[in-house]
């Protein structure tokens, strides 16, 4: 192949030819036909440059002020908006997630709103958490971790969590460390469109280039030589739990901070009462939380728990109807496609029942059929674990339990999740049974949730994607939820006897703004110090 | 041996005989004997039971109030002080550091005194970060892990970093997870005295007995075993880099979070300004921070840094002068002076000038001389690494840089620490060098001190004991400095459209004492919610 019609990766500030060991290309999951741009596999040197030029700019970042990485953000957010077309249209074609409402009036919004409030947290500066013992002259607050953050995005939101642009992108910049992304290479072409963007906007606003630097691809090989190298401060992947494992173990034994989200199937228990009062409906409810994205998202319902009783019996039949509703998305890439295969037979050959779906749909595109399983509670709590692997794609298993305490005991089976539901009604019997069942679901999920589906992930300050291993790699920090997610990607910087002068702003005697949340002799405040 | 003879071990509660493989003894650093009293090695059984026992109250204890938690530090600090002599003379037996001032008027006060600030934290209840975003009805705080916390301590202190009722036995406790002690081997009777009021303290409050255990010792083997149980959810180690590595490695890999607090040797820099001035009295004040606990403090400065000029000559000679002094002290045990001995043979090897000390002081007990070893900068920036070990005990080596260049060079070099301390003068001179200084110490250490020693850690809200790796394994947390540290072990537990009634009082709309912070819709308020 000729090497001028390979992409360019982006070192240095500048797109530049790539040493590549190999080419790839992204798919069109709607047509199931590769596309015709050839993105290159980097080989070792370009991840040296890239490192070597993200270590000239450690400090350079570390000392800008969050005003001008506030500005950044602002100027992102609306070029962005001015190319909110194009980046839909390139999402679009490699992920084939529809236009509307997913692409353009969900996702997109998302991820400027999420850029901009970034932006806001940064001007106000409480973030920080700013903390300043008066007496002794102690003062602390959070701030970058002295070497650069790599990046791996998952395949299933090509803009919101993208490596360029996305949640960790931000995060990281935020408060100040570099970035080297790796594109997903299941939409490269929507990554370059993003780095193009935001390399202006770094360039508009004078924060040096090398800030973030984007590299579509390399080997596993390449991959433990970059996420160890001396230079390197944090990892953060959004994948597959197996590649996850991986990349922790390497680069947690080289000392690197690694915030992994691996897998979850994030429960959601059908109390008996409100079973009796709206099976219907929530079986319909149920179906848009399995099916949203094509159940490639990692808050779908992949387990759901209810007994088998009358008005669970009549749960399930409403469920069987409804998943031969069929949909008219697509799996993002025929990897998807065949793991959800696979998994389908396993689930078969551990003596699930596959009640609805589990085939392809026939056609152009890499498409499934939404798919249902039941197991009894009995035989899931033979072989718990092995029922409790993420699968990714439109499929739900019913564990079917015959009393509530068998209910209880599934809950005590499961390992840790994002997230974890609690459908009930305002029965004293579902308030009974939920006063049990809530202490041991609250130790194993991130977000516990009332009469509501998990997939839907709202941007706000309490929210929190994260939860006890193997969901995530540690239950105190969250992905999403600004300004959180900062917290992944700070170390605490404390001085002591350090005269005002000598302090960083947010530390000072004065309010560097008026309006920064500061802890000052454990109150918090917004006013000056006065010594 | 008889095994009546055995100590027995804390295990759910009541004092067992351990099922021991082996036994050992502590020593008597002040003439250099063993101590009579026969401590277990234990097998597996011991561990499984503990374990076992410490399941069952995984839930119990997450679900007791805050308040009852405080109440067992306040009966524990009260019942401490009333056996104060005792236990003084306990750890001075242990680990032959002085009665006055050390163990009776500084660390035993700091021990009940950073209790009872863990006590006053959980029943002001600001330390769990409720937030709350009304509008989508999303609240969040911290909350215990769901497993068990093993902790690992330190020989230098047998009172404040006890794995029982030092920090991060409190830390953990506070937050709700019950916790499994393994004693230090320099210094078990201390540590035995200690549980045993722990344990009256529990009873007296009726928190479950299990909440705590402690063994002995055991070995490598079972140990890996222990931390990677599935019901053990974090590791507490203060330690040797060594056995801190290789505890992360193996925890990590099992999907547990590992708090290491690994070596330092927190580098002091002097500037040419202050040499200038007041060389005599920084020469003692070093020698006093190097020597305090006979240099066995993690924040021992081991390594300082100046220009080999005038001034810098005459510091130099003033620190040969003082470091002739006879300090009266013993180190903890035969194994940091085998280290230290190994240590100094390691640096003359390496070529470091070593300028005085360097051996034994005969007679009993383990005793060594203070050391001052000296090298080139030039030296010293070929094989950084190497003089980047920490060595516990009274060592420092002085790295004598040619110009201020070179020192900076210096500082680049540096590896992760817990502190780094800069003594400078108002000059302008010195002012300038601090600018260019700072920006690249202050990514390498968690403290950052100003005409300052390092040794002294206050037990306040914005101190930082922590840092980058290889002194800790996350710059983020600390493990000195209430409430901060009970982070470490701590889950945050999100809540999504749960109704008020089913919410921990902590994030009802209700603010839970009228005093409690909480940061309601990007405000700090000690407010009630008005729906």
């Amino acid at each position: 192949m000729k090497h001028d019609l390979i992409e360019p990766i982006l070192i240095g500030g500048k797109w530049q030819k790539a040493e590549s060991s190999d080419v790839f290309q992204a798919w069109n999951p709607a047509n199931g036909e590769k596309i015709d741009r050839l993105f290159p596999v980097s080989s070792w040197p370009d991840i040296e440059k890239a490192l070597s030029e993200a270590e000239k700019v450690i400090r350079p970042l570390a000392q800008s002020s969050a005003e001008k990485r506030a500005d950044f953000f602002f100027v992102l957010a609306d070029w962005l908006e001015k190319r909110r077309e194009e980046i839909v249209a390139q999402a679009h074609l490699e992920t084939a997630l529809p236009v509307e409402p997913r692409l353009n009036s969900v996702e997109f919004p998302r991820l400027v709103n999420q850029i901009r409030q970034a932006a806001e947290a940064l001007k106000e500066g409480s973030w920080c958490q700013a903390t300043i013992d008066t007496k002794l002259n102690i003062r602390a607050k959070y701030g970058p971790l002295g070497g650069s953050v790599i990046i791996f995005s998952p395949n299933n939101f090509p803009l919101v969590f993208n490596s360029v642009c996305g949640g960790d992108f931000i995060s990281a910049l935020a408060v100040g460390n570099p970035v080297i992304a790796k594109a997903n290479p299941s939409h490269p072409g929507t990554t370059k469109l993003l780095s193009e963007i935001a390399l202006e906007a770094l360039k508009q606003v004078n924060l040096p280039p090398a800030s973030f630097q984007m590299i579509y691809h390399f080997n596993s090989e390449i991959c433990f030589q970059l996420i160890t190298h001396p230079t390197v401060a944090a990892i953060a992947f959004t994948g597959s739990r197996q590649s996850g494992l991986k990349i922790k173990e390497v680069a947690e034994k080289a000392g690197k901070l690694v915030y992994c989200e691996l897998s979850s199937v994030n429960p959601v228990f059908f109390l008996p009462g409100i079973l009796k009062e709206k099976a219907t409906s929530l079986a319909t409810e149920l179906f848009a939380s399995c099916t949203l994205g094509e159940g490639q998202f990692c808050t779908k319902p992949g387990l759901i728990v209810f007994q088998n009783d009358e008005a669970g019996q009549q749960f399930l039949n409403q469920l069987k109807k409804i998943f031969h509703t069929v949909t008219g998305g697509y799996l993002v890439s025929p990897q998807v496609l065949e793991k959800l295969k696979t998994e389908v037979e396993r689930f078969k050959n551990e003596e699930a029942e596959l009640l609805v779906g589990g085939e392809l749909i026939p056609g152009p595109g890499f498409r499934f059929a939404p798919t249902l399983f039941s197991i009894e509670g009995r035989k899931f709590l033979q072989k718990s674990l092995t029922f409790q692997t993420e699968v990714f794609g439109p499929l739900t298993l019913a564990v079917l339990v015959k009393d509530i305490k068998e209910m209880f005991e599934v809950a005590c089976a499961l390992n840790g999740n994002l997230t974890g539901s609690v459908y009930l009604s305002d029965s004293k019997e579902d308030e009974l049974i939920y006063s049990q069942l809530e202490p041991i679901l609250r130790l194993k999920v991130g977000r516990l949730l009332n009469n509501k589906m998990p997939t839907g992930v709202a941007v706000t300050a309490a929210m929190h994607h994260g939860g006890p291993f193997p969901a995530t790699s540690h239950p105190g920090f969250t992905s999403v939820g600004l300004p959180a997610a900062f917290l992944r990607f700070a170390a605490r910087h404390c001085y002591d006897n350090v005269p005002n002068h000598r302090l960083p702003i947010e530390l000072q005697n004065k309010n560097p703004n008026g309006r920064m949340w500061r802890l000052i002799d454990g109150e918090w405040s917004r006013g000056d110090i006065k010594i």
